[in-house]
């Protein structure tokens, strides 16, 4: 009997790529014609991955998003040849505080908060989660990150935090992403799983696994087909 | 400028006696004729503060709020003299993650909201904070107890847990409660103050001090007031 509903937010609940291609033209403003803004976000994305793996394993006290993300957008660009001053970095770095939610994601919500408790379970810093919550209307009952955690997703205490939080056991709890690795390792802490395809997650020429499989409890095409499969 | 505000929850947004003694009432269905309810809930109560500030002081790693409600429930009914099975003990128990909010609250807190990110800091668990959020309507942007933190309210650590995962400085920041030892000790950190008056918060025949006071940068009559105060 599932309680309440994690949910993923950068990917699963909101459209980085759209979000962030827009503020990069936005800010940009014509200067850079040759830009391939889709492949600059997605190489940013990868960068803020590896840099999130390596922060785990220096130990090193906890990092902010917000800094990774700075710091992989250096890397990015300067390999890009793509010249920005510093305060236009910092500005499309905001960025990611202010991601936009996918199509279905208010209305699913809706829908699921008359049944289920609803909290995001995020590697984004807390105040990211909040703004874009704030700006997007996303009806959360509670926030929370990996920041509270001291680890970032798929490391398991981080799974195991929001169970103590919740009062729950991990078997009345279900975590939703778009990401298969963070399911499974959800999963397999005994939380229920839910797979919900994203395949514009990195825009229309990205690479996707959006495949269903029968090792989740729930695959669905977006927030509304997972409220329908749980009854809402 | 404030940016957000930090909101206590058992008897500044939530009237504990009035559900506790509605609760106890009702468990207790006629056959305790001669208990004093307002009485019993104030008793209760205190020995929740008694109980907390020793679990702090014994340095023990976290106890849960409803396991020092629970214990603290049987001291003071085997002190009363009143008989409660240990299922309706368990019952009256969770009567605090249901607690009714103030009349004023949900309207003070919906327009509040327009202008700022508004979170709670109460020292009751993660769990009771979101039940009682939920069933009442309650529109926080994100949910901050002291079990995130470790520690209870005064502790400076608490406070500055939340700063750190809002993102702001304490000055950007309100902490709003009925009680003093709260606001006074946000505001030793830097935090702005928001006192709220609930002269009803320990029933008609409680002591309770409301006096209005300038060390505080708001002295409010409730949550309504303190948004016209705000300007929303």
């Amino acid at each position: 009997m599932v309680k309440a509903l994690l949910f993923d937010v950068q990917g699963t609940a909101t459209d980085f790529h759209a979000t962030i291609c827009d503020a990069a033209q936005r800010i940009s403003a014509g200067r850079h014609p040759g830009a391939d803004w889709p492949d600059v976000v997605r190489r940013w994305r990868a960068a803020y991955f590896t840099a999130l793996k390596s922060a785990q394993n220096r130990n090193t006290g906890w990092v902010s998003v917000h800094s990774v993300y700075r710091d992989a957008l250096d890397r990015v660009l300067d390999e890009s040849g793509l010249k920005f001053s510093e305060a236009e970095r910092d500005e499309l770095t905001l960025a990611w505080r202010r991601l936009k939610p996918w199509p279905d994601v208010v209305a699913g919500l809706t829908r699921l908060k008359a049944a289920y408790t609803l909290a995001t379970l995020s590697n984004a810093d807390v105040a990211a989660v909040i703004d874009i919550s704030k700006r997007a209307q996303l009806p959360w009952d509670a926030v929370f990150a990996a920041e509270m955690a001291g680890v970032f997703k798929p490391d398991p205490v981080i799974y195991r935090m929001a169970a103590t939080y919740l009062g729950l056991e991990p078997d009345e709890i279900m975590m939703v992403a778009s990401h298969k690795y963070d399911i499974r390792a959800a999963g397999s802490l005994g939380f229920r799983t839910a797979f919900v395809a994203r395949p514009l997650e990195f825009g229309v020429d990205g690479e996707v696994d959006v495949a269903y499989s029968n090792e989740f409890d729930i695959n669905a095409s977006d927030f509304i087909d997972l409220a329908e499969q749980l009854g809402c």
